[in-house]
């Protein structure tokens, strides 16, 4: 049985991390948003899939959420002196990732050809792809006027109200040839628990994407990244309350209506059960919490029943 | 009194510092071989002027006679993992001059405006200027075939023989507008103690060079880099055997003969002077050794009294 997830940000490399201790290479496609990747110092930086990478790589610090761990800086520090806007937190061996990536990108490469290079290097045996080859640009209104993705959430540190969010560059973008691959031959497909309006809507938002979901042959879940009301990690929450929408597991689904079948939700949520099926999904109630790699194994797992 | 000093190398870099000691920011301007640039890695490095600069920073390495002194090497290692062709050395922090300046050229500044915003953050503020903002790059036919500078002298360790020297580019290149301005209104000139054939060179290669230090307004004097019949670094010597020149401070002096009027000779090589002064030139003899600096400005301050 063949999985296609879908993962952005620190929740998804967890998932991904479960799914991928639970199933081989063959069976899993990893897509990762891309509306994140920023150009700092003219080097080409994907954060979410970085993130994804050094997490299935084992590398990624636990600690940060983001980066490498044992990571130094000598680099960035010389860099500060030599008067570059250094506000993006870059290490020495992260460096070296966006410095090959840049390489390659500039030698003809594609995106997804320099993201299995580099994966394949790191010992990551299972593909991760990135949504799209093309340029997309998560840009946020904000009350301080428009940010990139980057500059909202590390610089300004997600501080700014949002009002609106829109991807630059998606109406000429095209999925990557393995997530449009993945789309027609996965028989399920995961959300993973990650924002649905800067790590989730992107992907949705290359063209094509939204109408093979709509239509994908076989189960799709999502896993709710709201628990309790609260994100595990990073600023959904906050964003949902902006936007005027329902910061809650029932609020997240309301965005994946006609795009999903099952909605696993956190034991704590338990009584929104009905809500969610109220939406036309089935509900799915577990410890969704991912502290362990045990736990990461443990959610995917019971994803993987839930479609067997 | 105002010096225009030409270096390359390690050797151009010593005399340099000690000039630099002597002479007040005003009163000196470096101009530095570009020859040896070379994109590793996407980015532009540009080995010897790097060299002059961390040199008169207080940074340079004095062991390996290139770097940063407690370089650490954590991004090249993680290239190398990438299967990157690593065989360049590239510390950590270096690497940040080399990003700066990659990102800045990109930006459209001149390689002369970049060099003067890193030295500048360095902290060193006699001006060093790159002979040429356009591309030239010396090329070594060997008995493998025709190298780029770096590639024979670091992959190769100088070993493939070489039988000539071309620098590409040359003949499309402007000397660089601080090198023209201090071509002009320099009261003296010297070459540094730097292989003449891919330091010294390239410099004399860029169009209108040669001609303006024939008619140069001033005193030019040169340092042999040869010593004893031996380079005190670098394959100079080795290189003047492959050509056929004789590997003495005199076979040093005939490539300057019409370009300089007082050259300077070791201690050890005062035998030679009558050689010397047989090519039109002053022969000026002492201890051209540069082993602290106290002995490169010793020998800074010499030259500047040669020309009082």
């Amino acid at each position: 049985m063949k999985w296609l997830a879908l993962a952005g940000g620190v929740g998804g490399a967890k998932l991904a991390l479960g799914l991928s201790k639970t199933l081989p290479p063959s069976q899993l496609t990893i897509v990762v948003n891309t509306g994140d990747d920023e150009v700092f110092h003219g080097l080409h930086v994907s954060p979410d899939v970085d993130t994804v990478m050094y997490t299935l790589a084992g590398l990624s610090n636990p600690e940060t959420g983001w980066g490498i761990t044992g990571e130094t800086f000598q680099a960035l520090g010389r860099l500060k002196e030599y008067g570059a806007d250094a506000w993006f937190n870059l290490g020495d061996k992260d460096l070296a990732t966006h410095i090959r990536r840049t390489d390659l990108l500039r030698q003809g490469c594609s995106l997804s050809e320099v993201t299995q290079s580099l994966r394949s290097a790191l010992g990551v045996e299972h593909p991760i792809v990135p949504m799209s080859d093309d340029p997309v640009r998560t840009m946020l209104s904000t009350d301080i006027g428009e940010l990139a993705m980057q500059t909202w959430f590390v610089k300004h540190r997600c501080e700014p109200a949002v009002s609106e969010i829109r991807f630059a560059g998606a109406e000429h973008a095209q999925p990557a040839p393995e997530f449009e691959r993945a789309l027609s031959e996965s028989d399920a497909l995961v959300f993973c628990p990650s924002n649905p309006f800067v790590s989730v809507a992107p992907i949705l938002a290359v063209p094509g994407v939204r109408d093979a979901i709509e239509g994908f042959n076989g189960l799709r879940l999502a896993v709710s990244p709201i628990v309790g009301g609260q994100a595990i990690k990073g600023p959904a929450a906050k964003m949902m309350g902006e936007l005027g929408i329902e910061s809650s597991c029932v609020g997240v689904a309301k965005q994946y209506q006609g795009l999903c079948d099952v909605f696993v939700l956190d034991d704590v949520d338990g009584d929104r059960a009905g809500d969610i099926e109220a939406l036309g999904m089935r509900a799915a109630v577990t410890n969704t919490m991912m502290i362990t790699d045990a736990d990461k194994v443990r959610l995917a797992e019971y994803i993987c029943e839930l479609a067997a």
